[in-house]
């Protein structure tokens, strides 16, 4: 029997399957996770994917009743229904993959726009000889005022390398030019690589982008080191206020992963860090505050005001990354004190720097950033949600990571929990943690004030006590019962209440209603993998239809990637930044009344 | 009887003195010790001053006798011979003093031509506040906007001192803004200064300058440390060529010594390095780069290119000089491979970007750099002339340092020498060696080819043997005979050879006849002090009227001061830079026979 052959994008893995195996057994076999809480019976709808070529089995009657209308409409298929019949390609939206596959760098590839902030420029140059005795820089001078470039200048750092280069290569060089100034020199053709990072409180995001075909040719993830000295935000800027040296230590190993990073990304693409000659960097107001080497103290006391909102560029040798001599560091526009730049990446990435439809963008974290963008008009604000949805004060909550509870249905009664790399349980991630709430909401074992009631052979205790075990200490992976308690419910109340507030602030002070938000749209790495009916569930989100939620995974690093290539996306976050306005939820007059609706469940 | 006060001019040293002292007394009682080889007998010339105010004894005869028609016309007086008659203020020529005072620093103060590069803006800003949360750059930007600044724009290394100045200053700040960019921070009505420097193989002449009045503050000196990695250009870049890390060491060291030199200065003008917002520092083409971090190994090697010729700006702090965060240093354009942004300095301190007359300017050091200007035309070339004039490769030659023998005559037979601070004899420094080679000639005790002959007592042996003791052992103050060899007069004519064949050269190339110099400009430091009489008598110098000599002193450090303070005068250094017309002197085919001629004594 002859195998076909499947292809899982935006991985790129491959397997081959005989004739009949469900994509979610060909995925499973190329070690390609997909959310599967079900076990295969097509009724949790997370492993859905979208194919693009080749030929399936027909849709079977429990994807008709799982999947929506649109979703139907637009290819969806379960894999776990769906049977190879040729060669085919899927694409695997980032929901639905588990956590081992949930690399922060994952994400919708950026449109490309390209319109270069880097060229190339190739020439040969006549060398030094008795008879011509100019100078090094005086003859490049020449040559590119040759090639209509009279004005292109090296700054001190890129003058010093120009000796040697040209003696090494013959006289024949290939220059990155970045509008007048030199920030390479290279060997005659060399490609011209730039570097876009996501710098999260948690985790960096790093792609090394062709800088002429704007493609991503490697990606690689890793924790923020800065974790050490301070799980958040907050956290890092009283540690740098208050220990001698101590925004420099961060900044120092912040600079150190990026380099490694960087290093990693050069062996990946089998290049060297001499050709990465660009780097746009994309983090919170805190984290570009402290990458730059910006004083964080305005930052943590009240008014709370950034240093510096514009764009900023700098000599990337200047805080001691190691790329090309000359290479500057973009940094996009912060919006304001809790809105970084690395919300304004996220506008540009999910394609939202002018939407034509009322749009709703956030990205959940400690800081939940909302964006509200109607008729050419923009309101930003920031919530204070709160680590909850890290797995942060919560009683065995933990970060995604395997072992961790991340999908869980109580369907029937009957508790069904997936985990991450299917290991034996060993706590509750955000995803987790936002669905056993919601699904206890809907089984009516939780009232709208977040208070347990009925009855389910795993609630265990009555009153403030009573706790619902989501794995009895026998099937864990540490011996212990792995338990949501009241606390527990309350922690998802108050994030849940502070995101919820914003939106309503926000709405409220565009004069819209709920339902007129036509486009909503989940960001970031818990964004990517939260399940939205859930979010709907506990009244996290509004209930719109569902077609209106887009999930769109790291589109902080997509829009990273596309300031790198793109000077028109540099002018786009420009403009988003001067036209935004900034609510401050705090200054709001009907805040704490709208906070407090919000806390309700649902 | 009442005492009248002498004022010294250019070194402001002030003493008061009985009616009827002499200039010289009154200078010695002031710590001044000028050059008075005959012992105050007025037969020397050494202590020609000019009196600027006050009422001095009319000339005497030995004046009338020693002095030229055009020092009497101007007014010059011998201090040996004039009395005090009331409260005086005279001038003393650079080639009066002897060395103790032969400050590198000294030189004619520049003319001020104040254009300024940095231009101090005051602002009040409105602070941050619940109901105003801009960032803080964009406050201030708005600030600039109304005082129609809209386009200043701050660096990274300016900007993260902002959130603290604003509000250490109670948000009123004093910017220093360098065209557009602001590049340094303080508090409310502070001074502004820039540092000049002239960087010398051999010495540093560093000062601190007002940028709003344009004065000099202070003044101070320091030998390079670079002389311990090597005495003269050549050594050092052997040494930046062959030590791992060497190159490194070098700037490192010099930068070092240069930011000594900063502090010695804000000390003295009672200010802070902050304040120092702009440097400017000129060097021959080897310490410009090494300085600047560009590699030398092109400098060594045929064809002996600069790697830069072009004028330079860059941040001071990359290469670790501690002005204000965000100051530059602006460094003039290289001239050739051996003529050096120095060369364009004292052009420029010389006034000499476009001189009327016909002008020959030399800078007499181990290399000396010539230039003739003649019509708008400007020639240049660079002479090997060696380190004897620096008291290397002479037997018992040295430094400029007490002790040194550094004016000589025979007169009458009779040999008069004079050390410096009238210490017993060590040796005999630059304008020592150079006034008895001139002395010996005169008096017929030696020939055109350099060999002695005649008789005089203190000339011992016969043939190449034969030497002339200056000083014998008993009156040393290392008990051991200073003498002057054949060997140590080859030397010279060796040095004065390579002088004037590339004198010589350029009126060749020129089509000028010598008698056809107009001007005839000797700077720095051994040229300010040598006797141009005696460089006329060997031969080193063509036999114009006296009056076309003008010694300048250190006009490189007046062209870095004025290059400091004034955007036109960068203007006039480019133009310099692209006018100038080298002159490889070992390309010129009738290079060996003018040398060879040149190496006779006249």
């Amino acid at each position: 029997m002859s195998n076909f052959e499947v292809i899982l994008q935006p991985i790129g893995r491959r397997v081959k399957v005989p004739v009949g195996t469900t994509l979610l057994t060909a995925a499973q076999q190329a070690g390609v996770d997909l959310v599967a809480v079900c076990g295969g019976e097509g009724v949790c709808g997370g492993c859905r994917v979208r194919p693009v070529e080749g030929q399936l089995s027909p849709a079977t009657l429990t994807e008709k009743a799982e999947l929506s209308g649109n979703d139907q409409a637009a290819g969806i298929r379960l894999a776990c229904q769906a049977e190879v019949l040729s060669d085919t390609r899927i694409d695997i939206p980032p929901e639905s993959f588990t956590a081992p596959q949930r690399l922060q760098v994952e994400g919708q590839e950026a449109v490309i726009d390209l319109n270069p902030v880097i060229l190339p420029v190739d020439l040969e140059i006549p060398p030094a000889s008795r008879q011509d005795l100019r100078s090094d820089l005086t003859r490049v001078k020449a040559a590119l005022a040759e090639k209509s470039l009279p004005g292109a200048c090296f700054s001190r750092r890129v003058a010093v390398d120009l000796p040697g280069k040209l003696r090494a290569n013959g006289w024949r060089i290939r220059l990155a030019l970045r509008g007048d100034e030199v920030v390479a020199i290279l060997p005659p053709e060399s490609r011209l690589y730039g570097l876009a990072v996501d710098v999260g409180t948690t985790k960096l995001a790093a792609y090394l982008v062709d800088l002429v075909s704007g493609e991503t040719a490697a990606k690689a993830g890793a924790m923020n080191p800065q974790i050490a000295y301070g799980e958040d935000v907050i956290s890092r800027i009283a540690y740098a206020n208050e220990q001698a040296g101590g925004a420099r230590t961060l900044q120092a190993r912040l600079v150190e992963t990026l380099n490694n990073l960087l290093a990693e990304l050069c062996a990946e693409a089998q290049t060297c860090c001499e050709r990465v000659v660009e780097a746009v960097l994309v983090g919170n107001t805190a984290m570009h505050h402290l990458l730059v080497g910006l004083p964080v103290r305005q930052l943590g006391e009240s008014p709370y005001v950034a240093a510096v909102s514009e764009a900023l560029q700098f000599p990337a040798r200047e805080i001691g990354l190691e790329l090309a001599p000359g290479a500057y560091i973009y940094l996009p526009p912060n919006l304001a004190g809790y809105v970084g730049a690395d919300h304004v990446a996220m506008l540009l990435g999910a394609e939202l720097a002018a939407p034509e439809k009322t749009t709703l963008a956030l990205d959940i974290g400690t800081n939940t950033e909302i964006s509200l963008i109607h008729q050419g008009k923009h309101l930003c604000c920031s919530c204070a949600s709160g680590p909850a949805f890290e797995g942060a004060h919560i009683r065995d909550g933990m970060r995604a990571a395997p072992g961790a509870i991340e999908r869980v249905r109580l369907s029937g009664g009957k508790l069904k929990i997936q985990t991450i790399n299917a290991q034996p349980p060993v706590g509750i991630c955000g995803s987790g943690i936002l669905e056993i709430v919601a699904e206890l909401r809907k089984a009516n074992l939780l009232d709208a004030r977040g208070a347990f009631g009925g009855e389910h052979p795993c609630l265990m205790g009555t009153g403030r006590g009573a706790e619902f075990v989501l794995a009895p200490a026998a099937e864990t992976g540490h011996g212990r019962d792995i338990k949501v308690s009241r606390a527990d419910v309350n922690e998802i109340q108050l994030a849940k209440g502070a995101i919820r507030a914003g939106i309503d602030i926000l709405l409220d002070q565009a004069g819209l209603l709920e339902t007129e938000i036509q486009s909503f749209i989940v960001a970031g790495a818990f964004g990517t993998y939260l399940d939205v009916e859930s979010a709907v569930t506990i009244g996290m989100f509004p209930n719109l239809p569902r077609e209106r939620f887009m999930q769109v995974g790291n589109a902080a690093g997509s829009g990273a990637r596309a300031l790198l290539v793109s000077t028109r996306q540099r002018q786009l976050a420009e403009e988003i930044s001067l036209r935004v306005a900034y609510v401050e939820l705090a200054n709001h007059p009907d805040f704490m009344n709208v906070y407090i609706r919000a806390l309700a469940f649902g």
